[in-house]
């Protein structure tokens, strides 16, 4: 294996780890589970977006749960979760920023891998987005909230950033370590400024209004 | 493209313009959403019935995800309801119609496409109901709602007879522009009358009853 | 047929029903719902977990799904949850102990499949215990419950038991119908004695705890 792939597993497993530890932390925040929920859900943060795109792409089984590796990365995860619990929460900040990290890194090997499977822009745009926010969104359905990319927060924006750059410097033959490097750390940097000053996507102007009787 | 194909395309962007316009409205009264959650769920229910059904074909990449125009029609549909938002209230009596066509249509095109590719027609009825009800369940689900398809309501009722009408016409070698016209017109007579009338499925004698001490 | 294959089938379809009647009878414990969602919610449990392990290791359109047979004994399942209702409750015995008939056989037979597929043994165990389980959580999350299974009782466990017998039987060339039956009885056995003395999973020590301020 070249020196870059090995960099490019190694990181892929820290941002699965972090995905997962983050994932099983947050559902512990909120509900009551036993060691199989903590580890699912830490389990399905990590590995969930990757497997919706394989999914989608009909590239299956999916890349991360043929690979023993991810699976055991992210198992250990969510039982460190288990374990610490909330412990854990005094490495907030160290913990976000590797999962913006993991998200960065998803949105872009996601967006390369559905053009590489042939995939029109758009779509590999948005299954980028979809890799990096995806196991997350299951995660909250799983214990019944309404998904945290949805309502607040800037976390599938950076991503759709990193897998636009991603596609754009693909479709203009600038692909390579330095691009993805960039289209990465673009998503990073728009992710941590959201974290760091409370950015919120736009909302409509009148959110939950009631419909007036003559309506 | 012959005039048929191309009013039957028009046919199918006007219905998904429809379920994603409707979906993110409906999105909207329930929960508090930014624009990512707007337009997914926009995107979702237009989308997601199609998608649904292609993924148990394995018919992959589902074909309305690979087809830009899909896309940008039901990107379309979210942000006018993300733009308009309450404001769209006043038309809800139009977006009914059409939402109620688009589901005839799904229910047609999805039985017929599983006929097309082997299922049985028990599968392919239900394929093409799960094709027009599929979306709006998705959203339901990723809102924190008990799906309205499951308790109120005559809707996947219609769409189960307009896919049950499309497989026997098949089966039957009369499958063609009236045949199928006749089915989608038969799912949206029975829509449309069951909201004008409010009509119900059946309910069970004794919902949510306690189980009795002895028991 | 052979007699052996007559007698799987035979166990898988009591098993199918068994998970369908529960499943249908538990979601009218929780909501209220009309015909078409208790046909639905029992048919997602008793089907629910063979098609996600269909769609994961690209086997389509699911097996399940594929076969009438499947599908008739899951709708009827349903259908008598939905006629007798809350007058099943006094039959709650013998249906826990069909349903942890059906989660053993399922947990066995899916393990096997994913092998057979070419799957690593991690993943197979994985994909047999949510053959088993993956109905039941699907219900939940259709209707807004936290899956029991991340939470309460012994359900997952024993499922990867069953799995995990049944991979290393096949592995060390020994699977047979005696190992089988061995396998399944295993998990059987595990999953009555849980409900029978209440067992649980472990939980964490400090459940729902709050941040202290300082942290």
């Amino acid at each position: 294996m070249s020196t870059e792939a090995t960099l490019l597993l190694t990181l892929d497993l820290v941002g699965t780890f972090a995905f997962a530890l983050n994932g099983a932390l947050t559902a512990l925040r909120v509900t009551r589970l036993d060691i199989v929920g903590v580890v699912t859900l830490g389990m399905t943060t990590a590995l969930g977006g990757g497997i919706i795109r394989d999914v989608l792409l009909g590239s299956l089984p999916p890349a991360t749960f043929s690979d023993w590796r991810y699976l055991a990365v992210a198992a250990v995860g969510g039982l460190v979760a288990f374990v610490f619990g909330p412990g854990l929460d005094r490495l907030n900040t160290p913990i976000t920023v590797l999962d913006a990290a993991g998200l960065s890194l998803f949105a872009v090997t996601g967006a390369a891998k559905a053009l590489a499977l042939g995939l029109g822009p758009a779509q590999a745009v948005l299954l980028g987005a979809l890799t990096g926010v995806g196991g997350g969104t299951l995660r909250d359905v799983l214990i019944g909230q309404v998904p945290s990319v949805f309502r607040s927060g800037l976390y599938a924006i950076p991503a759709l950033l990193g897998a636009t750059a991603t596609v754009v410097a693909i479709r203009l033959d600038a692909y390579g370590v330095a691009t993805a490097v960039g289209a990465a750390v673009l998503c990073f940097t728009v992710r941590m400024l959201g974290v760091r000053f409370g950015w919120n996507a736009p909302m409509p102007r009148t959110p939950r209004a009631q419909r007036p009787h003559g309506g």
